[in-house]
């Protein structure tokens, strides 16, 4: 099998959500470098992959596609037969499921989690001021969201049922920042059964190359 | 066949997003009345369908879906054979192409054309203070995302290809909303091929039974 390709970062929450899915699925990857540091991903040769000027784009002999659930869902579908069978089910109506807690990752839980990574987070690093109230709606926002899992994860080992799947995948890089990289790990750790459903789910063999991969590309400190 | 049920009011853009699928696909379909004015979608009943409290939700005799993209994607898979039928596409690379530009809607059009929404035709009508720095922001985003679109609709006729498909449907509610209850429809009509586009996706009868719901459902002024 020819190696797909994944242009962008892993340390980037995007393309990590891709590498994981990849993994899952057993799929052999070739990373292609985007320097966002040199604004790689502006640039005109980029663009014509990417127009929004974003990371991921993946690329395999028949198709080159962006936004990494896109993505995540193409790949699922494609190698459906190896590597984690059920990661977007083996029916329409599991299928359905997992993508109705998929799209409520996209549109509920990311936007509050990425900008309280970017205020937490990002802004501090770069010696930039954080917006108090900006944190203050989106932790708030987050919060309604994480009660909701707290009590569909009452009722059901992961998000769309039984089985591990893209739904519960696709949650894993902001989850991951969330707890490494800001002081809201309690947002997590606070709730019963979301705890239980992370430590299930950040313990997959798939997340851990991907944090091994992040490790190898975080800047080395003395 | 039997009708599906979609429980929310034609109004709401993510509601009418699911009747404009129907009616392509020629699904029967029933409405379910939610009074949001009497906050219904936050009732104990309601949050059992739908936990986070939103509209739409669908329901046929197999399966209760929320999430407006979602319930988009399956009925137009259930119902392939019928209606519109390359709505979602009839190979795995089509299908790919139409979900990337799917999730592009989803993740880079709707925040800020639903936050311009909000703030130029929600907040005014109920006499709350408008916010210009947010305006300002979320008008920018989206001149961006209207930028990129305007290069794709040059070389292609419909955002996924040479079809009309899910991809170009999910921009109808916010677009005709910010066309029609906005100052600010130059966004669309100053962009030749987008407004092309918009003529184009806006004319189709789907859409045009949607905007009979929509008038029979706002209040008749004297
Ligand atoms: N919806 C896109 C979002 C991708 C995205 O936001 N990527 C970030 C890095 S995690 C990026 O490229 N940011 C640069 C920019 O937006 O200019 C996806 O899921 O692939
Ligand atoms: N991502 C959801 C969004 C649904 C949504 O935002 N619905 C609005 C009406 S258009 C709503 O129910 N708002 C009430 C609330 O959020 O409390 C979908 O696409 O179905």
């Amino acid at each position: 099998m020819a190696a797909v390709k994944v242009h962008g970062p892993p340390l980037s929450t995007a393309v990590s959500r891709v590498l994981a899915c990849l993994i899952e699925k057993d799929v052999p990857f070739q990373i292609i470098s985007v320097n966002m540091d040199k604004r790689e991903h502006k640039s005109p040769d980029y663009l014509k992959i990417q127009p929004f000027g974003q990371v991921p784009t993946f690329e395999d002999e028949h198709i080159t596609l962006f936004e990494s659930r896109a993505i995540c869902r193409y790949v699922s579908e494609k190698y459906v037969n190896q590597g984690t069978k059920g990661l977007f089910g083996n029916n329409p109506l599991t299928k359905a499921s997992i993508d109705q807690w998929l799209e409520a990752e996209g549109q509920n839980f990311q936007p509050p989690s990425i900008n309280l990574l970017f205020q937490l987070s990002w802004l501090p690093r770069m010696k930039l001021e954080q917006n108090q109230e900006a944190i203050k709606e989106n932790e708030e926002k987050l919060v309604k969201v994480l009660d909701v899992y707290e009590k569909r994860l009452g009722e059901s080992r992961f998000l769309a049922g039984d089985e591990f799947t893209l739904a519960d995948l696709s949650h894993l890089p902001n989850t991951q920042y969330l707890l490494s990289w800001t002081d809201r790990g309690e947002l997590i750790t606070s709730r019963k059964n979301v705890e239980r459903w992370w430590g299930e789910i950040s313990g997959r063999d798939s997340w851990k190359k991907v944090l091994e991969m992040h490790n190898a590309a975080l800047p080395t400190k003395a």
